[in-house]
């Protein structure tokens, strides 16, 4: 069998239409999109037409959608272009303590450079609470940025509530749609957001490319000087192929979205049903709600062994998933987000994170519950910590 | 006949090597090149032989080689992540006048917050000199950043001198090698440098990658915060197709450097030679030395008429040509390089750079040499500056 991928919070394979789409411009319409020339206009087409794509796949305007490299590009743009930006009418910014790293280690950052940050709790199953949000806004409160989606528990912020919060303060509101975008349909009007970060890698679009949605009229420093590109607000010749891929990807997952989400949540509860049956001391993490969760992920913590050594021993057979925190899983801190939500430390450690694709199968869930079940029973009789 | 592309400058088309080299990587082998399991490790596979040509490429060590999404996001993290870096020290950064956008407005963005920038003179071929910039260095200065070869111009300065300069005040180094890369041999360690960006679309490379080389052991801020990516010091999900295209492009450029170089630099100079002796009151911009000249560049200044007119009337005769400064041909200022060396401000705007490339051939240059010379001369007609 081929391996089993269930890491598509991590990364997705390119769908077949995107490369198709992107193809092209790689060596015969490879002008660059602000030279001014035949090669030059095929390119600024293709660009431009991406971008209507996308504008319209989250109900913003054309004007409203900077191209970056990456979802972390997007946030560090959001995060510290507004801090440089708002500086003068203060110097604190309110997150959760769940971030991505592309938000939690920006934030980390800018405490080096005077601002002050205020990293707002989870409850258990990973909800930022309004009230709590409402507690911290200041006086000098520049911007709150509050995950849409969460990479490890997938647990789903009330964003639009959050965003009503801060804005009724005053306060910008940025979210990092990253894992969000592709899985779950939104609007950025109907949010209300003024700053929202995607990732194209991440709903079966290219690597190297992402998005940050700027609310028209919002003013913002900029994160990468130079030319002319995206209106003089980030400069870097224009990755024609990998904008024109990502906005194919978009909207191709949102063309077949709720049956996608319905068909990968089938998958996901079946397996989730079986592990929960068939394996003891176990915490499923995140929420319950599965309305609230986006319908890919499921996260276990097992009790008295490692997730490294879970991980290994999927590995081995053939099935592919994470452990730690999402795009970093070379990491072997404990996960930051399974500790806010209450895991104790050691049992934090034993935690994998399984996500679901479009392209897996029952068959699929089936072999990796068994393969699971075998190897945390085997983990487990080896584990000093373990009394049967 | 197919447009004819003379806008090498700008950017390339990607090569076939290069391309077929990516492939595998969009679709099949497209693990998160940071996670543990069998899809990771694939791409970790690629991204480490990448990591390894392009440093074996320049003279440099693996772990010296970081990679950024572009030529400007490497400039850009030279400069504000040595000017965060060493703020204690100082806040006063050494360039050029004639720097490319990604440099230059970098600098120009930190002069809002407190950093002082001296932008040393260039001489009439654009050469920047030593003395010029050991007057410049202070007790404060952190950085001194000067461009190995003019993207306007083809100026090719003496970074090892000019490095041995800074060095020898114990100031750091950085040079934007951008145009220099794939077209100029080099090695990292015989320049000294403590820094060198350079871009993948600049050598026949993807668009959407690049390299920031780190010299082992210096310090840096971070400009783009995240994972544990490029060791913790770049976040963002790896571009592995990105990164191994640019390394087989790199890979390749170097094999036939030496041959294309020669190539490329014969059709230059057929049709600068053939320009100029069938057009008057022009100017030949850059270094008269074709030694310290880019291979592929000629720029002329044309008096009497505005270059966007000539780019518009070569465009209709398919050939692809540019105005203004590089990459941001959109533009319409007069050129800050060519009034840097001397050229009056309306001969400025009558400029165009044409940029060849392996793939051109004499016939191009010939019949671009005749639609050069009935468009100059219909031009000048209509024009009321040009008295015959």
């Amino acid at each position: 069998m081929k391996n089993i991928y269930l890491d598509h919070a991590a990364t997705t394979p390119l769908s077949e239409k995107a490369f198709e789409a992107m193809k092209p411009y790689f060596s015969d319409m490879f002008g660059n999109a602000n030279s001014q020339h035949a090669y030059g206009r095929e390119g600024a087409k293709g660009v431009s037409e991406a971008r209507a794509k996308i504008a319209n796949a989250i109900g913003a305007k054309n004007g409203e959608i900077y191209f970056t490299a990456s979802g972390t590009e997007a946030d560090n743009w959001a995060i510290k272009g507004a801090a440089l930006e708002y500086r003068e009418k203060g110097k604190h910014i309110i997150t959760s303590v769940i971030e991505h790293p592309a938000v939690y280690t920006t934030c980390k950052q800018l405490e080096k450079y005077g601002y002050e940050v205020t990293y707002l709790p989870v409850d258990g199953e990973g909800f930022v609470s309004k009230d709590d949000l409402e507690a911290a806004i200041r006086e000098d409160t520049i911007l709150v940025s509050i995950m849409f989606a969460n990479n490890e528990i997938g647990t789903i912020q009330p964003i639009k509530e959050l965003c009503e919060v801060a804005h009724r303060h005053g306060v910008l509101f940025h979210t990092d749609a990253v894992q969000a975008t592709g899985a779950i349909r939104y609007d950025v009007k109907d949010l209300g957001v003024d700053m929202l970060s995607m990732s194209a890698h991440k709903f079966y679009g290219p690597k190297g490319v992402g998005v940050l949605y700027l609310r028209n009229g919002l003013k913002m420093e900029k994160l990468i000087t130079g030319g002319e590109q995206e209106r003089a607000h980030r400069g870097g010749t224009t990755n024609t192929p990998g904008v024109v891929g990502m906005a194919v990807a978009l909207e191709d997952a949102l063309s077949t979205l709720e049956e996608d989400a319905k068909y990968v949540a089938s998958l996901r509860d079946r397996f989730v049903q079986k592990v929960l049956a068939q394996i003891d001391d176990i915490y499923y993490n995140g929420a319950k709600d599965v309305s609230k969760r986006l319908p890919n992920n499921a996260n276990f913590s097992f009790r008295y062994i490692e997730g490294e050594s879970i991980l290994f021993s999927l590995d081995l057979a053939g099935i592919c998933a994470s452990s730690g925190s999402a795009c970093s899983s070379a990491s072997l801190e404990p996960s930051r987000t399974l500790l806010s939500i209450g895991v104790p430390i050691g049992t934090a450690h034993g935690s994998i994170r399984f996500s679901f694709g479009k392209h897996n199968t029952v068959e699929e869930v089936d072999y990796t519950v068994d393969e699971l079940v075998k190897t945390v029973r085997r983990l487990r009789e080896m584990s000093p910590l373990y009394k049967k």
